[in-house]
C-alpha cells in the first residue's frame, strides 16, 4: 500500500504549537470566531461541563476553512494554476470556498456516495466536482491523475502542514475562550477521519494540560487500529451515518502526532451517532453532522468515567452539513422514544 | 374588559433607552451575551445580509430570562415572598429560573395546551405550575387569585418596566455585536406576542436610526388590530404553531412604545413560520422555536422590498423551546419538497 498522497512529502515533518498559534495569528479575521454554546441541560446529562465549539457555524459548515485557507492561500501565492483535493465532503466544500477566495480554479474528488448537500455547496462555490469509488485509495488515484495533466496543485486534508496546523486553531480558540470565562478546559474530544483535527487539537493542546480525547465510529476504527498496529492501516468500510469520518486509513502526519499527544480513542456505534446527534439538536439548539455527534457521543460516554465527573469537558463540533432527510428521520424516531 | 394585570400600574410610565442600557449593566455577566450568528446561504436567499441574534441558546432557553432575572431581583430585594407569572411558556421558565436564583418560591400559570417541553423546564426549576383555560384572560384571572392569597408578587411578561427594559437588552447587544463588526443594522425584526420583545427593541434602536419591524403570526395580529382601533383589543384567537406568540391582547405599554416608535408590522402565515423554522435549521443550523421562526419569515419577507435588498438586518431569533415531534414533522415535510 502506497503512503497517502506521497506526492506531498510532509511525513518527516513535525510540527508544533507554535505552528498552530502562527496559523491563528494568519486567520484573523478571514474566519468566524464560532461561538462556544453552553446547555444546562445537557451538563445535567452528561454529568461534566460541556463546552461546545460550535464550528457547525463556521463559513462552509465545518472547521476545515481553517486548514483549506491557509493551504491554498500558500499555493497561490506561489503561483498556483489551480487545486486539487480529496474528501468526504467537509475539506472539498472548504478548498473550494478558499480557491474562490483567492481567485484560481479547484477540482474536488468525492466518493460516490457523498452527501448531496456537499456535493451541492461545492458547485456553488464554482468548483469541479468528480466522484471516484468509496475508498480513500481510488478517490488519491483521480487526485494524482489531475495533479500530472491539469497541473494543479494538491492539497492533502490530512497531511499537508497548513491544513493540520489550520485546524489545530479551532482547538486553540476553543482554549482561548475557555479561559476567558476563568476556566480551563480538563479535556477536549475531536472526532477522527483522516485525522487533522485530532493532530490540530494535539499540537493546539500541547503543554496545556489539557487531554486530547479521539472519537470515531466503531464502523471505521482506523485511529484504533494504527495505534495497535503501530503504524497507519486500511480498515475494513462498513457503513456509517458519520460520512466525515470514513476515510479507511489514518493519515501519516496524524498518525505520527497522536501516537505521541493522544490521551485516549474511544468509539462509539452507530446508534450512539444518531442519539447524539438529536441531544445537540434539542439540549443545545445546534444542528450538527453526524461527525461532529461523534465527539460529542464520546464525551457524553467518557463523562460517566468517575475521573471526569463534573470537569470541564470540551467537544469539537466538528461540522453542520447534513442532509435534512437524515436529520427528519432520525428526530422522528429520538421523539417518538 | 379590564387593563391586562390593573395590579401592576405601570400603564403611565415612559421607559427610555437609558432603561436598557441600565439593565444591560445589571445583567452583565449573568445571562448570556448570545452569538450573533451568520449564514451565506441564508443571506444568499434573502438577498440581504442577516443578522440572527441567537437568545435561543441564552440560559432557559429564551431572551425572557433577561427581564424575568431583573423583574424578581428587584421584587426579591423588596421582600418579596415568592412571585407569580402567567405565560404561554418563555416568560414563566424565565421566572422560574430568576426565583430559583434569587432564593424564593415562583408559581407559573400556563394555558393548558401549553408545550409539554416548557412545562418540563418549569418543574425542573423547581417552581409550581398551574394550567389555567387558552386566552390570556383566565391566566390573569388565577394570577390575580394567588396575588390575593398567597401574597405573591406578579411579574407581568408585557408590562413590568423591569422585564420591557430587560427584554430590550437582547436588542441593545444586537447592535453592539453588528457595530463591534464593522457594521450598522438597517432594520431589526422582532416576533410580537404580549409586545414586552418588541417595546424593547424600540427603546434600545431609539436614536439609533434602525427601523424597528414587528411579526406576529396572521392567525393572532394582536398588534396589527391594536394599532388599527388606536388602542390594545382582544383578537379571536386562532391556531398557530407559534405558541409563544398566543396572547391575544398587546399591552399596553408595549402599545404605547410600538405606537410611538415601530417602523412597521408583518403579518406571517402558519406555512411561512413552518418553513422559516427549517430553514434555520438547514440554513444557519440553528433550532429555534416557532415565535423566532416568526420574525425570520418576516426578515424574509421584508428583505423582498427593494428598499431592504442587500441591506444589514437583524432578527431576534427570541427562543427555542420547541417539541421535538412538531420539528420532527414539519422537517420531514420540508425535506420531501
Amino acid at each position: 500500500m502506497p503512503e497517502i498522497n506521497a506526492s506531498v512529502a510532509v511525513a518527516d515533518l513535525l510540527l508544533t504549537r507554535s505552528d498552530v498559534l502562527d496559523a491563528k495569528e494568519r486567520l484573523a479575521g478571514r474566519v468566524r470566531r464560532t461561538p462556544v454554546v453552553r446547555s444546562e441541560d445537557l451538563d445535567r446529562r452528561a454529568g461534566a461541563q460541556l463546552w461546545l465549539k460550535a464550528e457547525n457555524l463556521q463559513r462552509g459548515g465545518s472547521f476545515k476553512l481553517r486548514g483549506a485557507l491557509l493551504a491554498v492561500e500558500r499555493l497561490a501565492a506561489a503561483g498556483s494554476v489551480g487545486v486539487v483535493a480529496q474528501s468526504t465532503g467537509n475539506h472539498a466544500i472548504a478548498v473550494a470556498l478558499a480557491a474562490r477566495e483567492l481567485g484560481i480554479p479547484a477540482a474536488l474528488v468525492l466518493p460516490e456516495d457523498a452527501a448531496p448537500t456537499k456535493i451541492r455547496r461545492i458547485r456553488e462555490a464554482g468548483a469541479e466536482v468528480v466522484l471516484a469509488g468509496t475508498v480513500l485509495a481510488e478517490r488519491i488515484a483521480v487526485v494524482e491523475d489531475l495533479r500530472v495533466i491539469r497541473g494543479y496543485d494538491v492539497v492533502d486534508p490530512y497531511q499537508n502542514p497548513d491544513v493540520v496546523a489550520g485546524q489545530g486553531t479551532a482547538t486553540a480558540e476553543l482554549l482561548d475562550q475557555v479561559r476567558a470565562e476563568g476556566r480551563r478546559l480538563d479535556a477536549v474530544v475531536v472526532p477522527v477521519g483522516g485525522g487533522s483535527a485530532v493532530a490540530g487539537a494535539c499540537l493546539a493542546a500541547a503543554g496545556e494540560h489539557v487531554a486530547v480525547v479521539a472519537a470515531e465510529p466503531s464502523a471505521v476504527p482506523a485511529l484504533t487500529e494504527a495505534l495497535r498496529s503501530g503504524q497507519p492501516v486500511n480498515v475494513p468500510v462498513r457503513p456509517t451515518i458519520a460520512d466525515g469520518l470514513r476515510p479507511d486509513r489514518i493519515g501519516r502526519l496524524p498518525f505520527d502526532t497522536c501516537r505521541e499527544a493522544l490521551a485516549e480513542v474511544l468509539t462509539v456505534d452507530e446508534a450512539e451517532i444518531a442519539e447524539s446527534m438529536c441531544v445537540a439538536l434539542t439540549h443545545a439548539r445546534l444542528l450538527i453532522e453526524p461527525a461532529a455527534a461523534t465527539a460529542l457521543a464520546a464525551a457524553l460516554r467518557l463523562a460517566v468515567a468517575p475521573r471526569w465527573q463534573g470537569r470541564n469537558i470540551g467537544v469539537l463540533l466538528s461540522g453542520g452539513n447534513v442532509e435534512e432527510s437524515l436529520v427528519a428521520a432520525l428526530l422522528t424516531e429520538y421523539a417518538a422514544q
